[in-house]
């Protein structure tokens, strides 16, 4: 091949197999695509060693995607049992996983993902190198810190969450500037940690370009992590947040210098009113890089339904320019998520991501609700159903549940609206009792 | 009592009883209250018949309130039963409770609710007059239409629905301007088709005054019916939906004049980026009245999860103006909710309603995202639950997941960003696995 990356192949002006995917099921132009690709604001995450996948875009005027975090951990070891969890996941609609493994034999799962799995496959390298050294964390080295990354790039991983925005300056800063909530990026803490036990520079900062050379060798994507995301309403926004948005923009610059693909990573915990403005902040630092928000949430109050705050402040994230929304489940802030919160959560967040879609005017994605209002509108309940976003709730709700009429559902019977209207307007007597 | 009305005494310049634990509620100075009580920007519905009431102010500047709809059905003709749920209801935060009882003895459930429920109660005497009369739809007269009023008046019902803008007129247009779903609202399709069949004009329309001085003499605030409401997306902000609003604008002027409280009730199933253009327009229209939205639904493609999509339209609409969001449970389009649904829709509508009143500054709102993550940061956990919307749903959360270490959850456990910042800043040592 006479390219590294697909921004370098866009930039040669050369049209890949993966274009020629993404291209077909976003119904855009080839050639739009190339050129949104060479910009920066559409990324195609596919390391060249995931030969399991099909392609997906993410950014500008492309589809809202979703990601589903999953992976082994001291409770799920069963590799078999977290693969079927994956399985699900994808068949629910899920376009990316991040495994975020923190215990057992990540390695092996990992193999696993990217040598089965059609999805994107996204890491964390922090939390493995906690997990695959096991030992104290100021141990770790440097060059420890690199290797997890080349081994996670070795294996087929399509983007990478690299929390170089947590530097010195930012640690410094974060020192200065009281925050209620301190830092909730995982991997952020992990590095703020070692930084402050060390008194070293951040290694995913400091060899940055060497991060960025294995990036360009596999074509991984480069999801800049952010540590500083607010974990609170009262911290969105703050001087903290949006000066590691500085740097991410800065770092940015310098991966599309290499030809290496970027997503931005956001909030976070953020008022509505926030959002958009955020949106907007966002574009110009990071000069329109696609932003993978998580969540926001929109309250702080809600433990056992997070996924719904996430799916009002994710809706109006997209709506407002975000292209890849991170799922919430009904367990965040409280446990690790069984099966049915993620699928709670995945459908919460293909609502939040399809809604914002309608919004923006995504081709194709009007003509969904079309169809199930012209089938809802018929009194077509076997279409309703096929048509729905989860078709096994729907047929369950409505079976427990007898009509009057077969045609009606217990919530209005002969009263129903819409089978009234259709009668009237065909010339029909209604008359509700005497039928 | 010298004044008929809220709306009345405020004009007078009296501060009633209901206005000073109004705005102590608010946190509101009485005068500024008294102001827009004056102005029709804000309602205190409270039928002088309804003694159990405790009252609650619904518009600008206040905090966003929410409805719960319950009643009698032929699923449930049990008193009693239904009365729990109403209970339950108003102790998960339903300010209001609307009586949509459709079957049996809908008066004396109906009396129960004004005789004991703290909350404000609205009906829709539409429903209940097919019940009460129990005949042909169109054998029901003009008069029998009307004194389904004012029997529901004499029973202290705080708040009606009157179809009043589906008249001769609007029900022209509808035919002429074709729409995907037609009409979707239950009392808009009765009354449609009982003009349909008798040729006669709406009563509710044609006897608007006769309703006026029934709602004045009891204090009733009249709910504005939007019988074209957008029951998909494709048939939202269209020629049948405005020119009704333009008609309830009207409406609400003449019900100002006899100083009778008016909100306006509005979509619906709507695409998220008309949303706040509709709530403008709503105001220009109806010159400020509060808003009382039915969702909206941000898409039609999600039955059995419409307490989410109906989340995310109603806290962009509250945040945008609306005053008063009709609470959406998983069983719309599917059948009658029972009480887990019941539970679902009201903790959906909370979130969206506390989220709103983020965005919009409404005083003490922020103190308890502020409180929780107080506590969040201090891993405190027994406080956490207490802050809680849903305390029992967080707390048994937590307890079905063992955490490693009692002070984290089974989400991050030893990697508890919050755990592992808070003893870096305090100067310990983190080192995740040697502990």
């Amino acid at each position: 091949m006479s390219y590294s990356t697909q921004m370098e192949a866009a930039r040669q002006g050369i049209l890949t197999e993966q274009m020629k995917v993404v291209a077909a099921k976003e119904q855009i132009a080839p050639e739009k695509l190339m050129q949104l690709l060479a910009q920066g604001q559409v990324i195609i995450p596919c390391n060249r060693l995931h030969t399991a996948l099909q392609p997906n875009g993410i950014g500008a005027s492309l589809r809202t995607k979703i990601n589903v975090n999953l992976g082994v951990s001291r409770d799920c070891q069963d590799l078999d049992m977290e693969y079927q969890k994956v399985k699900a996941a994808v068949e629910m609609g899920a376009e990316a996983i991040m495994d975020l493994s923190s215990s057992g034999d990540t390695r092996a799962f990992r193999r696993r993902l990217t040598a089965e799995c059609p999805a994107m496959i996204g890491t964390v390298p922090i939390y493995d190198a906690v997990v695959y050294y096991h030992k104290p964390l100021r141990q770790i080295t440097a060059q420890e810190w690199l290797d997890i990354v080349r081994m996670h790039a070795e294996d087929g991983v399509d983007f990478m969450t690299i929390h170089c925005g947590m530097n010195r300056e930012t640690a410094a800063r974060f020192k200065r500037n009281k925050r209620l909530m301190n830092i909730v990026s995982r991997g952020g803490s992990i590095m703020f940690a070692w930084m402050e036990m060390t008194g070293e520079e951040n290694p995913f900062y400091a060899h940055y370009d060497e991060i960025l050379e294995i990036f360009r060798a596999y074509d991984i994507t480069m999801s800049l992590g952010d540590a500083c995301r607010p974990g609170c309403l009262a911290d969105a926004t703050d001087s903290v947040q949006i000066s590691e948005l500085v740097t991410l923009g800065e770092l940015t610059k310098r991966a599309w210098d290499k030809d290496v693909q970027v997503m931005v990573e956001g909030p976070g915990h953020m008022p509505m009113h926030q959002i958009a403005a955020n949106m907007e902040i966002q574009k110009t630092l990071c000069h329109g890089a696609p932003f993978y928000v998580l969540g926001p949430l929109v309250t702080d109050i809600a433990p056992g339904y997070d996924h719904i705050t996430s799916a009002i402040g994710g809706a109006i994230a997209a709506a407002n320019g975000a292209s890849f929304l991170c799922y919430v489940t009904p367990a965040e802030h409280l446990r690790l998520p069984n099966a049915a919160d993620v699928k709670e959560g995945i459908v919460a967040a293909r609502i939040a991501a399809h809604a914002a879609d309608l919004a923006k005017g995504i081709p194709g994605a009007a003509d969904w609700d079309y169809q199930m209002s012209t089938a809802r509108k018929n009194l077509d309940w076997e279409k309703m159903f096929a048509l729905s976003l989860d078709p096994d709730k729907a047929r369950r709700y409505r079976a427990e549940a007898q009509p009057e009429k077969e045609d009606t559902c217990s919530m209005c019977g002969n009263f129903c609206a819409v089978k009234n209207t259709n009668r009237i307007l065909d010339g029909e007597i209604v008359s509700i009792f005497d039928e």
